[in-house]
């Protein structure tokens, strides 16, 4: 987990070349921003939050920011990854996502009470392109560790984005369903609510269950 | 809903001063970037999302991006929020978390099947630091529009925490519960199925719902 103290936030114009400015900062002091992160902005000043190294003196960042004039306040805030923890993430049909989200939600509960930290996110999407797309993506979703495939059918373009993601260190549980996406997972369970709590298993340090070991098996 | 072909997945070399020679580009193009993201490394190579606002010409970012020495890959992703789209976001204890899950994801599919994109994210908490501190994140979270707080008991560092993202600009829904957390929300709502319908109403393009209306309620 991310040390706490280690995420800048910093409120500055809403100009072109402010970031920029900032990153040349960070980069004359050496320091390597790990996660970098703009938010909506208010008004005339955007808002962006900024994770370093642990090689990285945040107390020389401070100072050095403070006095960048297009930079009007720099703060200190607890990491995403602290609060939030790794994400399980749930796409499909509405009637699966919503039981696979109740077992998920309802197993990271346990362990996050125990000192995880542990996130469920969900969307319910239509058609094999949307699925395609939303799976895709969850390579680029910060923090997110397994897929679960909450549907009744998936397959073609489907099956292809599970493999892709696969290959960038992503787990994925399928549920038992029709068409050729749940061969391209880690592991296809029948019941949803049992699909949830394995995601949150397979990803909690305080688990003692071993994903690789059931690889290719269904349930 | 930003242009699906206006964010830039960027591999570059993972060394301290990569993020300021590729903001450099974007600044000497006058480009504003609306979002950045670094995602997680892999091997040597980092890999980073950048959207640009309406007015940059991707074409031309792309061409002067693929020149820079640090810089192995440019290529050209929908946006986030075009395949997640709005956040409805869940926090509280895993039963009622998994019920208002319930409620969200099903209202969540009704209206993504007719275009809009919503996403229902959550997670378990226990604990008045825990939550406040996960209350008040919620801020920090991209695409975030509204929050509901899933609990049987909620005050103090929380109630403030509620205030604090409402007049950031984030709606809040609470369950009936014990507690002051309540009274510093938009609206409150009984039945746990109907707060994840309501919220996800409450942000729907495709939804008629005005929760300004309904401000100060309990249901």
């Amino acid at each position: 987990m991310a040390d706490p103290a280690r995420t800048l936030l910093l409120e500055v114009d809403d100009v072109p070349g402010v970031l920029s400015r900032v990153a040349a900062v960070f980069a004359s002091q050496g320091a390597n921003i790990t996660s970098i992160q703009t938010l909506e902005t208010i008004g005339l000043r955007a808002v962006m939050t900024i994770e370093v190294g642990p090689a990285a003196d945040v107390g020389a960042l401070v100072a050095e920011l403070t006095a960048v004039p297009l930079v009007h306040r720099v703060t200190l805030e607890p990491s995403l990854l602290s609060i939030y923890g790794k994400r399980v993430i749930i796409i499909g049909g509405g009637a699966q996502v919503g039981q696979v989200a109740v077992g998920a939600i309802s197993e990271a509960d346990r362990h996050n009470i125990r000192g995880e930290r542990i996130s469920v996110d969900t969307i319910p999407l239509v058609g094999e392109q949307a699925l395609a797309a939303a799976v895709s993506a969850v390579a680029r979703l910060p923090r997110a560790r397994i897929l679960v495939l909450a549907g009744a059918i998936m397959g073609g373009e489907i099956a292809h984005a599970v493999r892709e993601i696969r290959r960038q260190g992503l787990l994925v549980i399928s549920l038992n369903m029709v068409g050729s996406a749940r061969e391209a997972a880690d592991l296809v369970v029948t019941d949803p609510l049992q699909a949830g709590v394995m995601a949150v298993m397979a990803i909690a340090d305080t688990a003692t269950f071993d994903i690789a070991r059931q690889r290719g098996r269904t349930y």
